[in-house]
């Protein structure tokens, strides 16, 4: 409970990339709406520069200690999108910095919401968010020249946690129902566990109706413009969680309009659903890289620490600028828009409310 | 090469729940188209019956050993869905049928196409089948009461041969571009492996532009209606290949509408990419099932054993009974068009062309 503490520490972070532009109008959005309890002592920001690719490089970890060490003084944080190294890349074959703060901090839920009102879409995604394939993902084993391993693991506790979460959201906003979406029929052992957990968990919530779709078909029902409205929360493993965000997220605009809460018991971490986007940045097209998804992170971190009237303010002047006028909305060389330019123009449709 | 056969022995397998009344149709049509060849002796049909649900039951495993020994027996197989034992179910948790039959004929490549001429939408799925999430998938482990592990596997030699179908597959049709899918950037040891081996066999093929993604944000590419025209031929891990292609099914008109080619070295088997639909049967609709997918399936098995003009005759047929009159397309109880007025429909147009 946020409102017990003295001040609470947002720390933002803006990492790799198209990170630190988008990031930052992010960052000046919040200010200006908590300008007041600032003032007040309430909130303060505590900005992270080190949590870049050529730091985590250098130190040959998804996450350089001292950042780290930053990272926990904080209790939020506003994080952008980090580089995750891959073949070919000049880094060290490290982790994913999301996936490593994740963990670091047991951010166990990723929850992550999809609203179209115009198509009937009202869907808010549970991703379990620290096991799965993630889980040990790095570790694999090469067996020999022909044989390689990865792992997967469901425990009861983390299973049990993330369908708590879901199965109280749905009670908490009147969602009469929670579809379990899983593999079971072929990864038969955590998969089976993790809906198995799942449906014990819903029979303590009698007044919603528990289904369970296994996650190839749901990935045609979401497009199924009938089928696609009985949907509302859905509790998922960590890797069709992914998946299956980014598909949803495409109904409303795509990747770059979906904001993301991990949250955990001490520490919460709001962030963009998609990635640095460092082909933009090579191109030299960085300034135009579109802020919505950091600004959607935004309304969810400020409702998450009780600012619900200003994250309210927040997500209604994103509906005006990114739905309800329509010209500049789209960020990029062909309407000259920048990024600042569309977070100055939030700011301003905000003082007008 | 089939045509180095002496006679080609067809096995005809319904399988569970609507399995047996669309397969119905496709053989009966299959029979038509090649009667001709039948009679000559080129062609022969195997009734297979015994792949019921109850029989894997009462045998205790996925394909009892009288029917397994009958596959063998076939050249190529078109096989009805099967029901997969899930949670709740009557049946002792035994393997998919899918899946087994896939492993013990070594069927390796699962190739999807889906087409959606007026969207501009012409794909083909190269799944690796045999392999991935699959490999051991109901072989997981139980540590303990908390913690539960499933494994994931890729071998060198089961990534290059579905990489080369792929790549040899766009040469043939001179399909300039292959997407490798993957999760690399996570379940780095496995993907990390297929995505490197697929990108190896890529430099073979000078003239085809090879490039990669991720899984999550290739279901949101999909959708897209401007990028998703750029994909032709995808490689992909068996899960993955999985999810995605009951997506891009749905711009077809559904799963109901796609087929499936599961090809090895020695034998083949055609399905389509859904379930068996128990609830149909259930509640007394079975007749209704729409028979789409098996002909669509039947499309893929005509042309692979050489009879290619029946293929694309079976296939012109289907395009105007899905397509061109769209009245009777949509079997099921409000239009009172059953499984088997459709195949009926279908026949006559193949009368007519
Ligand atoms: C960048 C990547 C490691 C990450 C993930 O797979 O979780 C991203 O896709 C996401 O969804 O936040
Ligand atoms: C039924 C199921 C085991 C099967 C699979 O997962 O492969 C099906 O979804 C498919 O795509 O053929």
């Amino acid at each position: 409970d946020y409102s017990k503490l003295d001040n609470i520490v947002i720390g933002v972070c803006g990492g790799d990339g198209i990170g630190p532009t988008i990031t930052n109008e992010a960052h000046r959005v919040i200010e200006y709406l908590l300008k007041d309890e600032a003032a007040k002592g309430k909130v303060s920001f505590r900005v992270i520069d080190g949590l870049t690719i050529e730091n985590r490089a250098a130190a040959g970890k998804a996450i350089p200690d001292d950042v780290l060490a930053e990272l926990k003084k904080c209790h939020v944080i506003l994080k952008g999108p980090t580089t995750t190294p891959r073949a070919g890349d000049p880094w060290p074959n490290i982790e994913s910095a999301n996936v490593a703060m994740r963990k670091e901090l047991d951010l166990f839920a990723n929850v992550r919401p999809v609203k179209v009102p115009e198509k009937g879409i009202d869907w808010t995604f549970f991703r379990e968010n620290t096991e799965g394939a993630y889980a040990i993902g790095s570790s694999g084993v090469n067996v020999d020249d022909d044989l390689a391993f990865d792992f997967t693991v469901t425990t009861t506790q983390g299973t049990e946690r993330i369908a708590r979460l879901a199965y109280e959201y749905a009670r908490k906003n009147h969602k009469d129902r929670v579809s379990i979406i899983t593999k079971a029929n072929v990864v038969k052992t955590t998969d089976g566990k993790f809906l198995k957990l799942c449906q014990k968990i819903g029979t303590e919530y009698p007044e919603i109706t528990t289904d369970d779709w296994y996650i190839d078909i749901t990935t045609a029902k979401l497009i199924d413009e009938k089928r696609r409205r009985d949907f509302k929360v859905f509790v998922l493993p960590n890797l069709y969680g992914d998946i299956i965000t980014d598909e949803a997220a495409e109904f409303q605009g795509g990747v770059g309009t979906a904001g993301s809460a991990n949250i955990g018991k001490r520490y919460s971490m709001f962030e963009a659903i998609h990635g640095s986007a460092p082909r933009m940045v090579q191109e030299g097209r960085a300034q135009y890289a579109d802020p919505c998804s950091m600004l959607r992170a935004a309304v969810l971190l400020l409702s998450h620490i009780g600012y619900q009237q200003q994250a309210d303010k927040l997500e209604r002047a994103l509906d005006i600028c990114m739905y309800e006028e329509k010209k500049l909305t789209i960020t990029g060389r062909d309407t000259g828009a920048t990024c600042s330019d569309f977070g100055e123009y939030v700011m301003q449709t905000i003082q007008k409310l």
